[in-house]
């Protein structure tokens, strides 16, 4: 807990200064004022994050973190959970949805194990940081102990300080678990007081059965584990998921280093949730790549006070939003970087 | 009139085979299905356009026309025409904002001159393609004549004809000039019946009593000059620019040569909104890039039965919007060539 402690107690706020040079620049760049929208709001907040007005990023990381969840057990997803130790083998051959965005975007993938319930095969870019052999079923106790909770954050920070050196402007959160989504909305109920129902989704592609089912699931998850929505990491213990812990991790380290943190869809919102509760200041660092269909995101996008920059239909998590989420914000501060001001290129101003 | 009417009927639907094969291949890589939303569409449609299940984009044009309109005296813009020229030479430099967009995407710019007012400086970069100097103010009599209109047009033909020996696998549109706003709103009321106050918006920045009078002004416009809306070429020579009829051309041409055609905002949708009335068909190989903050441009995209694939505020033009929507549609195909299937990964599929 005390690493956990150190990282919160060194998040700082974003540097007003940079943001208001930033924000000055953009003004007297050749476009009419705002015409940028939301990309130059993104550029300032970046300026703020990284404290220079006018950031550049050249190094970008996605985490993209597995974690099997004991809930799939009850038949919540439309996978099996041996999918999660597949998928991670296919994220390290280069061949899954995220390996092609991120490619595209010229960001490196950083795939690690926090909770797969098989043994994994070695392999050098696979980081092994297994906390334990995925949760526990939370329709009959708690998924993991505080202990583990906590754990999993740590190793979450510990992903991100293990790649700090090599250099890192943004950072985008994935995951990968079969049953990740139910906890997910189970941790989003708890957090920001919705129902159930409505933060409930189809996941992988359930139909109207497996829905209610899984609804029924998460209500009888949250009645008997009574989770404590004051105490985030009692949340996480009692019905979230070990990737789920190590994302929040990499948010508080995201913030804690001053590097922008790109959250993809419904699992990694679940935990900036999660980080957001256990800092609010978290909040001012996250870019929320896009609105995904999974229905619980929008509320908890409201709850977090973000505005995601696309909406297109994504549900796919492993960080692929977060891929095009980081694309856009190498727009924006290029936007920023790179345009001439009107006098530089002696344009005419507003009359 | 022949060039269009030869491009015109040269426009073939979409490969169905194509998109069918596309389509079962989107559903055998390793991703629950349809968990990539409009990027799967996309793809496909893409598919369909080029003739080939697995399309590369690597050739990335964006035209950037430029024009002056006479209903600038008006009062209709937050800025003086002045900086139609001024805005040229800014993308002959590389400083404006479709130049950062168009590098960070890998996409040559190509400027082109339709309809310039002054002179401008030779470039060699500068393609010196103007049909007249600008246009005239419809606020006294009709925009041009029928023959510069249908010159416009002609020219966004060749220009696209000009650049395929070079390789085009996908082209945006973008546009320059100062009081094209009101002339889209113009077209946009026209051609989809709306009233002139649900599709005129503040352009590069008006205030309420700006919004005011380029409302009336419009009205006025259409009350004097009667633009047939049966008659799409008798739209754009009553109300329309000569940028506007050159991506008209490029539009066309791009449909006509089964070139992916990713418009920009609200000027390039009020070009398609022309080029869909002279061939229904060109709507199948459209790609909407953003939703446009012009109020119009919502109205127009229904119209066209097209869904844009970003909204982030932008109301720039120049192409910025299309740069984005390149590179979605860059990464909707890579995900379509470069994933792994469940065979190929070993993984299992749906339950």
């Amino acid at each position: 807990m005390e690493k956990i402690e150190q990282t919160v107690a060194n998040i700082q706020p974003l540097d007003g200064e940079a943001m208001e040079k930033a924000r000055r620049r953009q003004e007297c760049l050749t476009k009419p004022r705002g015409s940028l929208g939301q990309l130059e709001s993104l550029s300032i907040q970046i300026a703020g994050i990284r404290g220079n007005p006018r950031p550049q990023i050249t190094h970008k990381i996605i985490f993209t973190l597995a974690g099997d969840h004991g809930i799939a057990q009850e038949g919540v997803s439309a996978y099996p959970s041996e999918v999660t130790p597949q998928m991670v083998y296919n994220f390290l051959r280069g061949g899954a949805g995220i390996n092609v965005l991120a490619r595209l975007v010229g960001a490196r993938v950083v795939v690690a194990d926090l909770g797969v319930a098989v043994d994994l095969r070695h392999h050098p870019d696979l980081k092994e940081k297994k906390v334990a052999p995925g949760t526990r079923n939370i329709a009959k106790g708690p998924a993991m102990s505080r202990a583990e909770a906590i754990r999993s954050i740590e190793t979450g920070i510990e992903l991100v300080e293990e790649e700090l050196p090599r250099g890192m402007d943004i950072l985008g959160t994935g995951d990968m678990g079969i049953g990740n989504t139910t906890s997910s909305s189970a941790i989003t109920a708890v957090l920001t007081g919705a129902e159930v129902s409505r933060v409930t989704g189809r996941g992988t592609g359930l139909d109207d059965e497996g829905w209610t089912r899984k609804t029924k699931v998460i209500q009888w998850a949250l009645e008997i584990n009574r989770p404590d929505p004051k105490d985030p990491i009692d949340v996480l213990s009692k019905v979230g998921g070990l990737e789920i812990g190590g994302i929040v991790g990499v948010i508080l380290a995201g913030a804690r280093y001053r590097i922008p943190v790109v959250i993809d869809g419904f699992i990694s919102g679940a935990a900036a949730l999660i980080a957001a509760g256990l800092s609010p200041q978290v909040k001012s660092f996250l870019i929320a790549a896009h609105q995904s269909v999974e229905q619980g995101h929008r509320i908890l996008l409201e709850h977090l006070g973000l505005k995601p920059l696309v909406n297109l239909d994504l549900r796919l998590g492993e960080g692929t939003g977060a891929a095009l989420g980081i694309f856009l914000a190498e727009a924006s501060v290029r936007i920023l970087d790179e345009m001439a001001t009107f006098s530089e290129a002696s344009v005419s101003e507003k009359i």
